[in-house]
């Protein structure tokens, strides 16, 4: 349904800060990473869910699987978009896919990660809890 | 031959930082992309090329492609070992794989990267110069 | 005149994220050095200068002592205010101070950053450029 | 004495990793939080002391002030070397103050720093635990 598949997609908006640049003058690649992190809570977010009271109730999201695929730099000043979606929802993983765009809806990236949901005391995976479920479902 | 493939794989030696652990207590699934990066220099170096001088010839390796496999964490002051290798070479790009080990001999973490030749000044896409190939063949 | 004084004191407002927490669960104090740099970028955007432009003309503005009192901890999610004004300007260099508080006006951390105007093709020090200077006059 | 004085002033050697650099050329100032990071880390090992094991009981020692002057630049692939000596330790803190060399012995940076003894249940300051005090004595 159209609804359900734009809740489900969220896009926020970044400004390359000066320190995110490398001496090339382009967006260091590992940068990217803290941007997907930042564009998946904000997804989180959207769904209701906070990602700080989850990992106050022992429940940890950690990252076991990450793509990208550079296809444009980046430059400092820059404003670009961060598209988030969610691609697989299993009980034991999710995943979400990312496209990054700049302010010309030119593709700069494109990404995938993959996250457990683990037991916070024991830091093993453990199933989606239940109250859970439901955000992750399309 | 052995010796040549001894040649094209190094190993460096690393300990975690404290900045490089999050609130979860285990390193930032980022901070993996500079160790490679680490090691991927160094596996320059050790084919007799100082990743510096590239970049003052004008010849950049940006990034094309990253991805890595997280299996274990690693915690604050673990040592850890990342093997670098050679995994494609082509006219315009050179593809490496990594493993991260702890002191166990435990593996850690898995990754691949994919670097193009850019000519610095017009930062388009080069053929791999002439007197850089023989460092990046097998 | 209170209006020239609030166009010279600017304020930006960020959110914690994920990766700029450290494992005592604060935001790691090195991460501060980024949003003052954030917030004094900021503040040049609303006097009318781009930092990005500045640097493609060569005028660079590297820092030349920073300091830091960090009063209380911020953590993941935290909204906070950066507040920015300028404290000495002269012909070779221009100082900064910041408070930082969160969303209950409490000061978080206070600092000062003092910079150099550089010539981007010597990197040797230079006297701020005319065009430049009544910006940063009070 | 000769050797007391030795034993609380140490080095450890370093090389500027690429992502350290930012696009004027040179190590991002706020990189040098993390270089004394670890250079106090390692004082802290050779009176031996691990901060890993400090922090698992409970022993927390948050930066409260900082200040770095920049004196010169350091540049990719450069060598340098920080050196750590305590300055000051009361009940409730530790002052450590800090110079940073390159290969020729030329002064790149000084720094101070400020921390203190924090109880990592409650978060609040706590006085220097006995077994610690005379790591931190002259």
């Amino acid at each position: 349904m159209a609804f359900t598949m734009s809740k489900k997609k969220t896009t926020i908006q970044l400004r390359v800060n000066y320190h995110q640049v490398d001496q090339m003058g382009i967006v260091h690649h590992a940068q990217y990473a803290y941007f997907l992190e930042q564009a998946r809570i904000d997804w989180l977010h959207q769904q209701g869910v906070s990602y700080a009271t989850l990992e106050q109730k022992g429940i940890f999201l950690p990252l076991t699987e990450i793509s990208i695929e550079y296809k444009r730099p980046l430059r400092f000043e820059d404003n670009f978009f961060v598209h988030t979606s969610i691609d697989t929802f299993e009980p034991y993983y999710v995943a979400f896919s990312y496209h990054i765009e700049n302010e010309e809806k030119t593709i700069i990236t494109t990404a995938h990660t993959r996250l457990v949901f683990v037991d916070g005391k024991t830091m093993r995976a453990m199933k989606c809890p239940k109250f859970l479920q439901d955000k992750f479902t399309f």
